[in-house]
């Protein structure tokens, strides 16, 4: 197995979303550090900023109400450097595959010019009521390819 | 056991300090509401940004430097209705008793004018590396102290 | 407010039921203790234990077939003690009333003889669906009905 | 990318430690399922009982008293079905690499003979107090060096 490398923030692509996040008190372990799983649940929340700011696609309302999941088939994260508490940090998704009924995220999660961690996540779109895979429903769809789009320029 | 009566938020003082939060995926529960253990985790969150924000008091310093840890001896909420995924909401720290080695807050939190939670904590400030209690040290009881007297008018 | 008075384990009802727990790395916190909202989480789970093995009801089958949610309208806790990683301890779970779509429940947690936190709660009986307030279904009244006489012994 | 395939549980090596789990209220999220960063969660706390039951290295005492980190630099999961509460599943450890200061782990998870979700780990041995790496303690080391015979066999 490689390790990746880090990457700056500045070399991330100008037009990508940025949610700011803070490293809470919970969010860090007995090693006074971010414990790895609440990088999970950041990476979770910027998600949904992602979705309803950037996308204009209502992560909460599409659950609810639309009932759509977009629970993840896999979830990856490599860990360059601790978050510290009250740390101000930035995660910044990319989209890096758009399939039928699923997607890829890539998020970089910066402090300053640093990553401190890097996560990965393929998203199956299902029904939420008859738990079962469908289509990316047009509106993400279109959404997620034009933000794709806006990054490669 | 008398229930308290939920306040609209504006009776609360208008020189109150307000934390927003959003409410996230992870925060609900199979109900689809908010957990209720994550309205205490949403309560310390706001409770850090109060510190550095408005009493300008480092809330990680003060653990991670000072060694003063602010742990809470009691800790206790109503639940007045239920938050849902994506509500915006409003917490509203009061500080309610300032004693020698301890001080005593009510936190209230709306979306919009509805309480939907209200949440008392007694916090005991401990010396981390000896884990016995010291007395509420100066900058942080003058500026609870302010805060309460702001608060008051 | 009078603070309450840490009891030793074997002063509880013979005839209660011990949820045994064990305190993990990811429910302790930079001061190197238990957070406090991990408290209410392990505190949740006890009660699942407790309705499954001891009550007879599946807590897991009611919200989820029976669509009868448990949620607390009052959530309060008094901290002894702190627990520490690695911690194995014992929750006792005691019921105090017994209302016509409520009761309310006392839980120790104890490690070894020495009470390290007091946990009460009021639960509301609600239709999940309708989300409004049902009385207590008959089975589960029976049980709560039995287990109190049953620890008053 | 390629997709793993789910594995029988009964293909796993006879002599691999089992770490029991129930799926919690508090586990799941607004779809009813696990949510996805719960699945770390439990399996950090299932390492904790293997090192601990198996291992004979104290989990707890590693890192409070001999100060010794077992941080991730890599983590992630494939989920292969959904986790409903209540049920009761088995956490299966398996060591797949052992270097010099880092060490990797695969983690199956499956409720009766089904595969749920399988996680991988890549840990590094680390001074808590320096934040430095360190190789992985002698004790450690033969454990996880036995541990992997052992499943070999």
């Amino acid at each position: 197995m490689t390790r990746p490398t880090a990457l700056l923030a500045s070399s991330l692509p100008v037009h990508a979303f940025r949610a700011p996040a803070r490293v809470r008190f919970s969010d860090c372990d007995p090693a006074g550090i971010v414990f790895f799983a609440a990088w999970f649940v950041m990476a979770n929340a910027a998600i949904e900023d992602w979705f309803t700011e950037s996308l204009c696609v209502d992560f909460h309302a599409l659950h609810s109400t639309r009932r759509i999941g977009t629970g993840f088939v896999h979830a990856e994260a490599d860990f360059f450097a601790p978050g510290l508490m009250g740390d101000r940090i930035l995660l910044t998704p990319l989209v890096t595959r758009i399939g039928g009924a699923s997607y890829a995220l890539c998020l970089h999660v910066h402090r300053g010019e640093q990553e401190l961690a890097r996560l990965h996540f393929v998203t199956a779109t299902t029904d939420l009521d008859a738990r079962r895979a469908v289509p990316i429903p047009d509106d993400l769809r279109a959404a997620l390819g034009a933000y794709q789009e806006r990054c490669a320029t």
